[in-house]
């Protein structure tokens, strides 16, 4: 019987255990592992369990550690998913997946990719023809590619070059996209097709050409022409007495709060079993998918869609943080584990970082007679990992707070993924910004599928929306002024819109609960941030492969297995197999095991300002309790007091000191 | 010659001088003032000013200071405003108003009416009826009366009664409203009428009853039942080196940042002449007005509507803030001025407060095969106010970062207005919530109309908005991926949606300056909050007095005085007489001195958690630069280091280092 919790992260241990199982269980036969990791158990199984702990009873027999193992059988070149029991070191399923299903891109992967094409002669040949000064080289980012064919099973890699004007583990590549995209078989290594690519308005292509020499726009602080701010003075927080939570193993413990961090390959992080004052809220939270498409119709654009879950990982892309770069304050670190080809375990430190911060008033109200008030401010927990997808950067982040409210941040930075453009001359396009010398970023969606598995004081909820409407012209409202809310429950699986013009908001809450106040059933609600949908049109393969991109409410009653918005395989997908399949089961919903999936994002038309790196831009969604306490949760949190606060006051220039003088000086 | 700037607000001694001009200009004749404060200067007598000031040369003579007064004379009663100049100390103008024109309420006012109300016999016979407790009184809160009779000239005062059960500076009195509500003609303070307010869910009411006893829901910590949370650690926020910010008066300069902070009785804080890095950006920034009508269709509660701009002011509503309770850090605080009854200067003591922020990440990227990477925070600037208007507070800030964005962010918290309901049945109604015993919270909503005067690179731009849309299916777009963005010019003074669709952002362009790199005019956007309009219906007074709040965007032809979307007096207005007449002029506003007022808030429906004091609710609209610069203007902000931000390391227990035992341990 391990000693790891059900919802723990998989282990060093671990990895090596499934290694062994699937070495004994394909004897003699060479694997090439892409991914080794938890899978989650059964729901049905795992609840009694943590039920157990949160009532502090004793707890029943743990489930199985089950693992999920993905590889390539080297012999055959077949690729395989195999599900193991690590309390038994036993198979449970091995399954080989059908041609043309292909798995994520795995970092070993990556850089051999890159390795192949830079050592390929054709690609060689056409890096001979820019003509490069000494010392420049070219580099490229292996891109996944977007299915444009159905009939394609190879496992295909396209190949972005870029030239590197500077020896320099900053340089920025990103402003000197070549013409010239090789496109590689994974499997067999083999130069496919040598595409050339667009440089003006239009889809004409040309033979690569000696390298129009053009300046780097670099982002590297020891590359930059101007010199750095020299007026910012340090900001430094300080926990003298340590953090407000307590950390064993996964479980954290703040505020009220308790829940379990968990870390996975694919997702990253991912909220367990979140409980409030030892009441249940939320069963799991995560993003579950991200697509990227790119609005540049000229191929071989088109194809540039990502999908950063499902194509490669939040997990194996979050970055090993580092104290005070990355993090200010008190910081708590959680590591993670992938596996590298070999089957190796592979230590990810610092990819979860935890930590107080400080987000100005929570509540506060003067009584104006007496002049006295009561302020609190709003102390928030941020649990954070930040993803490096080849160029983007995300930044992920569940914020708690102490009004038992739940935030899902997300910023956008990183470099924008750019493409060669002759825009000397004042050409510019409809689809992208032109953002330095040569280079144009093109305009592209960010879409996330925030997935919410509510557990409101119980594992059976119910979904509605809430809309306000104005009341008919009527006795019951002479003066016009009336509006009253109308609510919609969703009764079977399916999808939903938003509504700004009716302020639709969307609950969750369980029907067997009245709250004794409001005689209303007790529920949480979610702040969605109403988004542009996909552009694509419903028959392009981009929407085909993101059908989840296509709505911003997905209901589903849960069924184990189903996590991810865009289906199991987004690799090069044909179509999505995802949560649209599942929604359109017609489940009956309510008052039964349901999840939300909210699609949210960002339409990326380029700044120029976000070029070299991009100040990040933020988008925010909001669980927030609704009629499930019977009064604001935060009363109970001590007051904002200097005491505690220990701020300092602007020292008055002594010149100004008690005099009207001061308007007299100018800056 | 006056010593102070233009922008300057008002000072004490010119409070005394404009009461002195006045008292000459009267002879005899007692005033009673309701307001003195600055009248900014004509845009095109400052603007040679500024400009000179911001290129560093000689300054042109200074335009005069105008101050503007309002009040009444009590020998006839009649309604004055009057334009003074400080610089001649002579009248410029002093018209009388129209009968039915009715000034802002004024704290004396408001003081003096709480006490005539509950020196009246009627009302004292009300109270009597309720058969209070021993050492129970009631309290009121004199409210504007929002306009049912197109006829009433009166100025009327409509007093909520409330139970103060508890004698305590803090006591809410809010959780036990009563059912009678006194009118007041606020001049002659004569008793108008007594309402009575329906109790149940219609509009029946019932005379006086003794009051049926409950318990109050309190907010102040000393107060509460339950004790206060001990698990919560100090959080300092510490500048060893100081601020990063220069103030002078109220000049500040903060990372390539100038401007000014502004003050008045009606918007409170405003930013002034905003550059950046030596450039224009927005000659004048502020929250206009808003409007906060409630749901509730029963009388007389269709006349609860708000304007707390224009009704009250928030400058004059501004909470006197101290250091550590209301402010983290190292904090600038500014003074104001207002005039009493009398005339007499009232110093309004730290009612803008002024700190940085750090907040997390701007941007970061690692370069995945180097492994480095370039991390920088977000370090911030926070201009703020806080304001009070009866039972609600909100707190306004401009939030200021070094890649030249500028943030207007809102937090709604305070107090739910509230109505006796009795709803010990279960009872509940369509346009509220029961959030104690015997007390109802209706819904409203909350509309804030933010006021931009643009000067991006000069005073003279265009507002577009653009659209990004799906490409037709043509030969251009054969994978059916394209999109493109769609502009569209306001020509032509009006109103415009938002569109969350077609993702549309708004923007002002400068069409003199080119951006060398994207070819296109240098521009700012607004990320505007596509929110719920007002839902009353047009014919009601509550929608023809708040046109503002109809449509998200106004465009207008700067005018001098044109300062607030409600018109000048909201206060019994019958119609708006605001920017809805303005933008109506269809003035052309291409390449012209453009303001663009944008309405934006939350339709707040409310949770019972927003009892007895609210979580605050935060929304936000961004301006950021697009196209103004050549790139991110914040890459040379020097990266996030552990020498400069001192963080430190969560502690691992002794027990858990380096062991995998740590998920033995259950919290």
């Amino acid at each position: 019987m391990t000693s790891l919790h059900p919802l723990d992260p998989i282990t060093p241990g671990e990895i090596q255990l499934a290694v062994r199982i699937l070495e004994s269980a394909f004897p003699g036969v060479k694997l090439r592992y892409k991914r080794i990791d938890l899978q989650e158990p059964a729901k049905n199984e795992v609840v009694p369990y943590l039920e157990a702990e949160r009532r502090g009873e004793v707890r029943p027999r743990k489930p199985a550690r089950l693992l999920a193992a993905m590889f390539h059988r080297l012999d055959n070149g077949s690729f395989y998913k195999a599900l193991l029991n690590a309390d038994t070191k036993s198979v449970v399923s091995a399954k080989e997946m059908p041609k043309g299903v292909q798995g994520p891109v795995d970092v070993d992967e990556m850089i051999e990719m890159e390795q192949v094409c830079l050592n390929h002669p054709a690609v060689k040949a056409e890096i001979e023809k820019l003509n490069l000064p000494a010392g420049m080289t070219v580099c490229l980012d292996p891109w996944i590619y977007g299915t444009d064919d159905p009939n394609e099973t190879r496992r295909l890699v396209q190949c972005y070059m870029y030239i590197v004007a500077h020896d320099h583990p900053q340089n920025n590549h990103y402003s000197l996209p070549c013409k010239f995209s090789p496109v590689f078989d994974g499997i067999t290594q083999q130069l496919v097709r040598m595409d050339y690519l667009p440089g003006g308005g239009d889809s004409q292509t040309t033979e690569t050409q000696p390298w129009n020499q053009v300046s780097t726009v670099q982002y590297a602080h020891d590359l930059l022409d101007e010199p750095l701010r020299t007026d910012l003075k340090p900001y430094i927080v300080q926990q003298p007495e340590g953090a407000s939570f307590t950390v064993v193993g996964n479980a954290v413990q703040w505020q009220k709060w308790r829940f379990r961090v968990g870390f996975n390959n694919r997702e990253g992080l991912v909220l367990h079993n979140v409980t409030y004052d030892g009441r249940n809220t939320f069963y799991r939270l995560s993003v579950s998918e991200m697509t990227v498409p790119y609005g540049d119709p000229r191929a071989p654009y088109h194809r540039k869609q990502a999908f950063d879950v499902g194509d490669v990982g939040f997990g194996i892309t979050a970055n090993q943080l580092s104290l005070g770069c990355d993090c200010l304050g008190h910081i708590k670190y959680f590591d993670g584990y992938r596996c590298d080809s070999q089957g190796t375990p592979i230590q990810l430190n610092n990819v979860i970082c935890m930590h107080e911060q400080d987000n100005g008033l929570q509540h506060k109200h003067t009584n104006y007679r007496s002049g006295a008030a009561t302020v609190v401010r709003n102390r928030q927990l941020v649990i954070q990992m930040i993803c490096t997808v080849a160029n983007y950067e995300y930044i992920f982040a569940f914020i708690l707070d102490q009004a038992a409210n739940i935030e899902l941040e997300v910023r956008a930075t990183g470099i924008l993924s750019t493409v060669a453009f002759d825009n000397q001359n004042g050409q510019t396009v409809p689809w992208g910004t032109n953002v330095g010398p040569g280079v144009m970023a093109p305009s592209h969606q960010h879409l996330f599928s925030f997935r919410i598995d509510p557990a409101v004081d119980g594992f059976r909820n119910t979904v509605y929306y809430e809309d306000s409407v104005p009341m008919p012209e009527d006795d019951q409202n002479p003066w016009l002024v009336g509006y009253t809310t109308e609510q919609n429950v969703i009764k079977t699986s399916g999808s939903a819109s938003t509504s700004v013009e009716r302020h639709r908001v969307f609950k969750f809450r369980n029907d067997s609960i009245t709250n004794p106040i409001t005689h209303k059933p007790i529920a949480y609600k979610l702040h969605a941030m109403p988004s542009q949908m996909l552009l694509a049109h419903p028959k392009s393969f981009g929407s085909r492969r993101a059908r989840f991109a296509t709505r911003p409410i997905w209901v589903t009653k849960y069924q184990d297995g189903e996590l991810y918005a865009g289906g199991e395989f987004t690799n090069q997908s044909k179509d999505s197999n995802g949560v649209e399949v599942w929604a359109g089961r017609n489940d009956p919903v309510e008052n039964e095991d349901v999840v939300l999936w909210h699609t949210f994002g960002l339409t990326h038309n380029p700044r120029i300002e976000d070029f070299p790196v991009m100040p990040m831009e933020r988008v925010s969604v909001m669980l927030r309790p609704d009629g499930f306490f019977t009064k604001n949760p935060a009363l109970d949190v001590p007051p904002s007091a200097q005491s505690f606060n220990q701020s300092t006051l602007h020292p008055e220039p002594a010149c100004c000191a008690g005099s009207q003088d001061k308007h007299q000086v100018k800056l």
